[in-house]
């Protein structure tokens, strides 16, 4: 609970209106898409970045933890507040699109502004903005800098840090840092730019983003390969890859997914059906984007594709793409808690991978209905407890723990996308040494002495 | 001076052979391409990893000081042993190719490859790594991560720290740290290999490096534009790129650099002709390579300029490059000396930069013939001292410090590829406030506490 001095100290920066700390309130901000519960003692709405350093030098010289917030959407626990104290939320004041500089194509935004928000801004000026995590439509691009956003553009474009040109953020001591610039090259000091992004907001509260556009591309088409088997998607993912194919997306969906899918959803699929590759490519030319259908079509043939559709306009694209998008709600058919995993390993590990991960499925008597951005490696694994008993869900962590391990053998990572925060700090002695977890904490004793920027996360200190 | 029983130490560790401490050598060692001289106590080369790991625990023990050192062809001194102690060369054994990952698309090497050698072999198996400094053919990939260098290819492909994945890392605790893995996605921990990289090494000792590679284009074409004024040129840069352009290189040359080719190195250009832009665009297509083409000429053409030619091969191609290739040989015809600097600014800033920078070199009596990246905003700026003088030379300096002032109050940055070092020391109070610096070397200090990693750079610490 936070003394009364400080709800008092609080509301005299931002304003009383600004100040929550009653019982609803609380509740209300306790959750993420985690769905685990920590209440905060209170929630405030600062209104810009003068009131961010205030509130930041009265907590850090009173010792009040604070958890930075966009919208709540992550997976991994970032915007959490497990140690209470206040939760920093964006989604008032700081949801700004400053500026769209269409000369240098560029953006500056605050943190709490929508995802989607920007990209439809700038795709009303012939602009692009490539990052496309799947909360587009409600997470904030504050959160997806803090967790360095992937999705499904990500095979051609990149994800979040290849956007992030210049941060403003603010230090627990109240410093303001500019980091970056409006500018393609920049190598004078050190890149904290680099280092805020992905930080879960444990190193500092970022306040301006500055991001790189680029020109919409003029010609899109979408595409599904059907396969067999998910070994012979697998194959095709980094071999049509390494032949030189560059699609925007290719998104992967297994056996249990294409089964969940017919079941469910209604998809109309071929009986042998045992995994697909769906996605788009896209070019300033038609050629172009039909020489990328070319070599995936080549590829995917090469290895075993049953067919290989191109959808002629955009209402047979959407066509295409509803299987992708109803894989999640599609495979509750076999549970209803999944525990949802978003490992990556380098491409040509995906067939292998897939293999161990259904091993270590049937091993634990689980379901593991994989899907996601297999073009750059990226692979949600569902781990389906169909019970909710402590024993099915300590039986599907070993699971999770054993996937883990296997990932981290194999070249990958525990997260291509969600990032760490409390769900995968048990797991990340299994990725770091105790030399690299060492010099993290030397980092975030650097930026944050006092351990009060959203303590706890990323398995770092308590 | 080190004293005799830290040489013996050295010898130790990686065997006689492997330690210099002779005058000569001293001196071989002493310049790097500033031309200014600083001579080491002891060069070592050491043979891997655990040697590293040794010797710095060793200097770290005794306050030893460590310059690390690739081919010492950096621009702004990060490769001079400022401070005497040891110099750490990776050229004699840490050169090695390890690993070129066809099937993912990746490179792994050591610190001393040279960046041309790595060019050469990626693309005999279909591949393609971008980033060429002007030093390629000597500079080395531990240097070129370590300044975060750039090239003529940024304007599409992005700089070196586009390309790295992962680097492994001796910290001066002798700890060797894992950063980033061999997948497009990660984001497990602090973005160690982003800030490492451009840290000019003051952070710790890089040994290995994972790099990013991309399918070879498979078409390529140059370009030419001539135009009436360098302000046409400069207009024409940014319109074109933001208009949906998107070159593989973009270059630039301004009115003295025109007349410079013409009279020392024959090129035949019109008289009129006050600005190049030279680059060359490349598709999977040829229709992409048109469109890109088409493009740019529109562009050009609207901005002014008087013609817009197409090299027919790559003889022709070859042709219309020999003046950018020259434009920093040429431009002697100015004077013996010039203060090269590589400023960057917002693109749509450049005419505005290019007339200041005129007037800065009027005001002071200075030719500034000026070329380089325009396409990705970054000016080679020469200010040309006509006489060593003392007083020529200071005059030189305040003119630079003006220019710097000025490219820093429209939003760009003192260096866009070659660093700090020693040589842009002085300059970073005008690009970073007191706040910034501080966080600059309390990151320093977390990583390296004794200050042992080439100490003096980036005006941090002495």
């Amino acid at each position: 609970m936070l003394e009364k001095k400080h709800i008092q100290a609080l509301e005299d920066f931002v304003g009383k209106e600004n100040v929550y700390s009653d019982k609803a309130h609380m509740i209300a901000y306790s959750y993420d898409a985690t769905r685990t519960r920590y209440e905060p003692d209170a929630v405030v709405f600062p209104r810009d970045e003068e009131d961010i350093s205030r509130i930041l030098v009265y907590c850090n010289h009173h010792k009040i933890v604070i958890t930075p917030r966009g919208a709540g959407s992550g997976f991994t626990g970032g915007a959490l507040p497990t140690n209470g104290g206040i939760t920093l939320a964006m989604e008032k004041h700081m949801n700004k699109i400053l500026e769209i500089d269409m000369e240098n194509m560029v953006a500056v935004v605050q943190p709490g502004v929508i995802n989607m928000d920007l990209q439809r801004a700038v795709e009303e000026v012939g602009l692009f903005y490539p990052p496309d995590p799947a909360s587009e439509a409600y997470s904030t691009l504050g959160g997806n800098v803090s967790e360095n956003a992937g999705g499904m553009r990500a095979a051609k474009y990149g994800i979040t840090k290849d956007y992030v040109m210049a941060l403003r953020a603010v230090r627990t001591n109240g410093d303001i840092i500019r980091a970056g610039k409006r500018t393609i090259k920049d190598v004078a000091g050190y890149n904290i730019a680099g280092i805020l992004t992905a930080s879960e907001g444990t190193l500092a509260v970022i306040t301006e983003i500055t991001l790189k556009l680029i020109p919409k591309p003029r010609f899109t088409k979408g595409y599904m390969g059907i396969f067999p088997s998910v070994d012979d998607a697998m194959n095709a993912v980094f071999k049509s890859l390494a032949s030189g194919a560059n699609p925007v997306a290719m998104e992967f969906m297994d056996s249990l997914v294409v089964q969940a899918l017919k079941e469910k959803m209604g998809v109309e699929l071929p009986a042998d059906a045992g995994a697909l590759l769906i996605g788009d490519v896209d070019g300033n030319v038609e050629e172009e984007v039909a020489f990328q259908l070319q070599t995936l079509e080549a590829s995917f043939k090469e290895n075993n594709a049953q067919s290989f559709i191109v959808a002629k306009d955009d209402k047979e694209r959407d066509e295409l793409w509803f299987a992708r998008r109803n894989a999640s709600p599609a495979i509750t058919i076999f549970g209803r808690k999944k525990l949802n995993e978003d490992i990556s390993v380098p491409r040509a590990k995906l067939p292998e991978a897939l293999k161990a991960i259904y091993a270590i499925g049937e091993k634990y008597d689980f379901k593991v209905p994989c899907f996601g951005h297999a073009g750059d490696g990226n692979i949600h694994v569902n781990v389906m407890v169909e019970s909710q008993t402590p024993q099915a869900l300590e039986r599907g962590h070993q699971a999770i723990e054993e996937i883990f391990q296997m990932v981290v053998d194999m070249g990958g990572t525990l997260s291509g996308e969600h990032g760490i925060g409390t769900a995968k700090a048990p797991f990340m002695h299994i990725a770091f040494n105790e030399m690299e977890l060492a010099l993290f904490r030397e980092i975030k004793k650097a930026f944050d002495p006092n351990n009060i920027l959203n303590p706890g996360k990323m398995g770092l200190l308590p």
